[in-house]
């Protein structure tokens, strides 16, 4: 009878198994009872138990005359259940969450974007006033296939200043940059496919690369760049389809791609069928243009792509994709399948806002602002023995070291119940080796409640 | 020799259909010449050869010390590349591209919305007015992660009007009604499930459900909703995980699903895994209410998305999701590792602009214009031997059946050359039985140079 017992959950176990690794999809049908006894070298009468045990705990049904189904509907893309079991504090998905939906009395130096109250608002407002005038097609139509032409005109010159060689017809605007990355997963990923992430680097790849079933690789970022002896290792070794990246300014380290790692990225790929998305979004902010892959590279290998959403607005949604003309026009096809046409609306008041002469002083005005924030939050976090990795160029980011080992997890999780968002390093690395990292975004980080905050809570956990 | 020659372009063909069928797919590695050999009973040199062919072609490529890859980057995702061949004319993406993109001077009785002087511009251009008055947050934040509480208050209110009983945290905000059916479908679908849709029905879930790599199987539209025997042999057959239909006005038919086939369909699926996504996008266009599906099934098993742009404006992107509470949780991560948070401005405006009383107005204006449009559409299309399939209750669709078996793709040419864009009935037909079919969007059919233009092409297509 023992033996009996044992080989019922044996088989229990193997049937769970296959669930969960989705060899047995959800709704779809086992195998017959007989053809599982085979299978699994039991008895039938073992089997019969085995899936009766499994409908009392409702995982499988039965359908009368049809057989024994896999419960459903589970979801299965329930990303919170898919890979490693992550602490809360790390999981990509709980930190944005936490940044987008914790009420704006919250202190969040963790948070990825400007206060609102840095943005061009100004400029917004004037746009709208003008867009309340504006002909009746802007305001309720459907935009054209590739979108706002005049937008991606602009933004045709915006990168021909960065000698990025673009065509408007090769530029497609997107809902945001966000969807821009994910069109262009969509487009080259299938299920189990590999693709490269630095490490660390903006944590909602990961999120996004999960909701692709990807095998997601992470290369370590140094200062010049993506560390390219172990990119090397990493092409030989998972044949990778896609290096997500980000240029200008890297987010989290704030570090810079210098012209010899760039060069000799490129030279690594050549031989290879690696594409290249590079983030750009942070262009805006830069004081000297650091070098894009797109304009080595041409376009060739490399898709940029970019939103507006740290600069103009990010209430209002738009980005693009710039890539290769025949890839342009298979992206077009996805986008229309998957999101219909987009609208002109948000496109039509980013442009206004750009072309505002207004909006240039602003940016110049934001970039001082960083830079002065930059050296006071770097200041106040060493006093607390919280050192930068680097002291970025320009931007936002100050990706920072905890004293002593501390666990940036648990300070995070204590600081959020004082009112303080702060963005815990392993969020942003696939290796889970930033520990004791945290990212700090310097214009979020102007109120000194959130030091003292911090103070406390590291001399908590020092003790 | 010749043998050899014959063995050889067995191989060569054998590992092209893999390529194309994806068994072996871009960028991966092939087996090794000796594997190749064992699988398929050739000689070792009779694999080298057609190796070193393939790669002549460009099919492969080698990489020293490593082996043979498929050669990349292949687009996985083509959709003009996936399933049949269709004729350019009834391609659901070459269709919405002709709408979308066709300068305004064409006339485009073949689109699916309103012409923009129909819409709600003056509504518009007072919400932008008074939203350049708003207060900073709406206008440059992200949105939180369900999206604006006060729209989703608003419309579990409406959807409360349709006995649809559902709280405002069981809706999620989305950029449009796509993105809503996308985002469940990534929630729901693996490749190779099965997914039902009305035969005919909208275009364009054709297009989103080959982005999916589904199975799509159609169920024919009787004028009282989907047949149910034949829904029934689907069911039995496949074991479908989704069903995609329209609930109030069926587009592109305007049929009106009736109380005791909602009834029945429900308790057809009572004993499978099948879930229902009931599209309501046409909710504000009906003069009396039909049964909605999420209002019999208690959004148990039945999830409902909608969106603002036949109604409000196509223009400014925003739709939504009501589903059971479980699943929401789920879909707000994938929306968030998908699309990152959405904008807050787009709900703003829509909110702005359903709560001006001017908007019920508004929509009686355009019921009554859409029904005396509907009157004249269908007697101008009468006179020209095309025969309105039945009168809708409400909506802006005519489906037409026309003369003599004519092919409705070669019309759509035909008329596309005068500049008329029509809209063909396998467009819409997944088993391409609408051959002689077209639909008419009444509120786009309103210049008499359509039916002179349809009149003279029936002519030289008749004789």
């Amino acid at each position: 009878m023992k033996k009996a017992q044992t080989r019922i959950s044996i088989v229990m176990d193997e049937i769970q198994n296959k669930i969960t690794s989705r060899v047995y999809l959800p709704s779809t049908k086992l195998p017959s009872v007989r053809a599982q006894a085979r299978m699994l070298s039991v008895s039938v009468s073992t089997v019969v138990e085995a899936y009766e045990r499994l409908m009392a705990e409702g995982i499988i049904i039965s359908r009368p005359g049809s057989g024994f189904y896999v419960s459903g509907p589970i979801s299965p893309l329930a990303l919170t259940q898919m890979g490693p079991k992550l602490d809360r504090e790390v999981d990509p998905l709980w930190v944005s969450r936490q940044a987008l939906d914790t009420n704006t009395a919250t202190l969040k130096p963790g948070c990825g974007w400007l206060p609102a109250t840095w943005l061009y608002e100004t400029g917004m407002r004037k746009a709208l006033r003008s867009m309340s005038r504006n002909e009746s097609l802007e305001l309720v139509e459907y935009a054209t296939s590739l979108g706002h032409p005049e937008l991606r005109q602009l933004l045709s010159r915006r990168l021909n200043s960065h000698r990025i060689d673009v065509d408007p017809n090769q530029i497609m605007l997107t809902e945001s940059g966000t969807q821009a990355i994910d069109l262009i997963c969509r487009f080259f990923l299938a299920p189990g496919d590999t693709v490269i992430v630095d490490d660390p680097c903006y944590f909602n790849f990961h999120a996004l690369l999960k909701a692709h079933r990807v095998n997601i690789v992470s290369v370590p970022y140094t200062v010049n760049g993506p560390d390219l002896e172990i990119f090397k290792t990493v092409l030989d070794e998972y044949t990778p389809r896609l290096y997500i990246t980000n240029s200008a300014i890297h987010n989290p380290t704030g570090a810079t791609l210098s012209p010899v790692t760039a060069h000799r990225l490129l030279k690594l790929i050549d031989h290879t069928n690696l594409i290249i998305v590079e983030d750009d979004i942070f262009a805006d902010f830069e004081l000297t243009a650091a070098p894009r892959l797109a304009s080595f590279d041409g376009l060739n290998r490399v898709i940029q792509i970019g939103s507006f959403s740290k600069t103009i607005s990010a209430s209002v949604r738009c980005g693009y994709i710039a890539a290769r003309t025949d890839w342009v026009e298979d992206l077009v096809d996805l986008k229309i399948a998957t999101s219909f046409g987009g609208g002109r609306f948000a496109a039509e008041l980013i442009l206004h806002v750009l072309k505002d002469s207004g909006y240039r002083k602003h940016m110049e005005v934001v970039r001082t602002r960083l830079a002065n924030e930059m050296v006071k939050t770097a200041a106040k976090l060493e006093a607390l023995g919280i050192k930068p990795w680097i002291t970025p160029q320009a931007g936002m980011f100050l990706w920072c070291k905890l004293p002593q080992g501390l666990d940036a997890g648990h300070i995070a999780q204590a600081c959020l119940k004082h009112g303080v968002v702060l963005a815990p390093g392993n969020a942003f690395s696939q290796s889970l080796t930033a520990k004791d990292f945290l990212r700090f975004n310097v214009a979020q980080s102007t109120d000194d409640h959130i030091f003292e905050v911090l103070a406390e809570v590291i001399a908590q956990h020092i003790n």
